[in-house]
């Protein structure tokens, strides 16, 4: 008997984000002053992971961004400036522990969301952190900005019992992933799904279904997996986007998730929900 | 023998977005000399729906925003400065023909943001119009700002065969729609799910499950229906988001959606995605 496939990482309710206490000026700063007030600590752009596999955290010193409670206690994080890609933080996300996963992600996206947004797109003025971090407010035009979360779909396309991946030119060598692209203003996730095989891979595709998803915290995606029917198997690769792309067996993707040196390809890390996609199309 | 309940609106394929040709400005100016470009006709600050339904062209005049190729025949947009709401554009969703309705909202999410994000929100300045439209770049720093898509989730609460619907203030009198809500970052679809029925409902959901999506252009959500069973039927409004919210039986939804000066409610119009999950459980 095998274990089910795991949800994605960074999926999971994390903690509560007390939604009402943002607004809550007054209320914030007593929380910050709260005996069991914490806030995170960074290390490398990323929040900072401990042997145990938890979030850091350490005394309030700046409060700038309230991210929840935890139980009773109150979280924080200081703005930050300088911030880690993906393959620079694959260290610590390969032992973070999916409890935390989510709060790693919240902290790092919107702390990112403010270092690269600290100008009012309306009207180009310096604008103010407002509702405890979760938005800006121009002092100049009145104009609020909500931190980006930006859908991107990625899919397993199916023909014959083969799935089709890709690799981009910047992957580990050998590495292979489901392809992906984010949506785009007027469309919907099946649009999506639908036009990124068509323009990347030059299939077409039928039946599109949703699978699962994920928060992607480099810097502010939110991953959506999706499955689709290919019509046929004949491949017209955008060389502007992957480097190459192909046809994958049951057994070639089941002995890439295995491993080892002689793997047909090299499948995704845990963090990522390509891994996860393929996990469960293996066990379903 | 009942119609199956049609595909959310806004939804489908659109036009061909023909993404390789925005990055190539030579050929973007050639198209746009083409004899069959065409440029959007604006009315009332959304894009003109004539008497058929379809929306309306002119000769080009200002291709500011290449929206893609309908066929052979190039599609672009002036930028615009003032915008309608839904309320305001209800007239013109109202008798938009199903197959013209992802470039209106593609056309209208673009354009108002291109009008809501002139400045640069890393370093304050200008930035410029580049990708045929579909991105800006800022000629200090260098940053590339692409347009906003902002996933929101929209969802139906089940609880011993009854639906929790709600009501916000705005909202015409007797309409009750499904609880609705942004994705946060670091929170997967599920979870923004199960977040905001607590938040605004006070009930704790399990088994989430998609339904259907439907870009929604006011100004530029990606609306994500999905279904959750609720744990109780116990209800705590948060009144600062809703009016009011209560449970209805199969008989109330299945009235509310046939209308008529008796039914138990006014169910959301056919552009909202709320009535197309409505039909659909209905018809389940």
């Amino acid at each position: 008997m095998t274990d089910l496939p795991p949800d994605p990482f960074f999926s999971g309710p994390g903690i509560d984000r007390a939604d009402l206490l943002r607004a809550d000026e007054a209320s914030r700063q007593a929380l910050a002053l709260a005996p069991g007030a914490r806030e995170l600590v960074w290390r490398d752009g990323v929040p900072s992971v401990g042997e145990d596999g938890r979030l850091e955290w350490r005394p309030v010193e700046a409060p700038d961004l309230f991210l929840g409670l935890d139980g009773e206690a109150p979280r924080f994080s200081a703005l930050q400036e300088e911030f880690a890609d993906a393959w620079a933080a694959f260290g610590q996300m390969a032992v973070l522990d999916p409890a935390d996963a989510p709060l790693f992600a919240a902290a790092l996206s919107l702390t990112r969301w403010h270092a690269r947004h600290r100008f009012c797109a309306n009207s180009g003025h310096l604008s103010e952190v407002v509702r405890g971090g979760w938005s800006r407010r121009c002092p100049e035009c009145g104009a609020e900005h909500f931190p980006r979360v930006d859908p991107v779909v990625i899919m397993l396309a199916e023909h014959q019992g083969k799935l089709l991946l890709g690799r981009q030119p910047h992957y580990p060598p050998g590495r292979y992933s489901a392809l992906a692209g984010f949506v785009e203003v007027g469309e919907n996730l099946e649009a999506a799904v639908a036009r990124e095989l068509l323009e990347e891979a030059g299939i077409r595709v039928r039946n599109v279904r949703y699978l699962a998803s994920q928060p992607w915290p480099f810097p502010s995606s939110l991953m959506v997996g999706c499955h689709a029917e290919a019509e046929d198997s004949a491949l017209t690769i955008d060389t502007t986007e992957l480097e190459a792309a192909r046809w994958f067996t049951r057994d070639e993707i089941a002995a890439g998730l295995k491993g080892g040196e002689d793997a047909p390809f090299q499948a995704p890390p845990r963090a990522a929900i390509a891994r996860t996609l393929l996990e469960r199309w293996l066990a379903a």
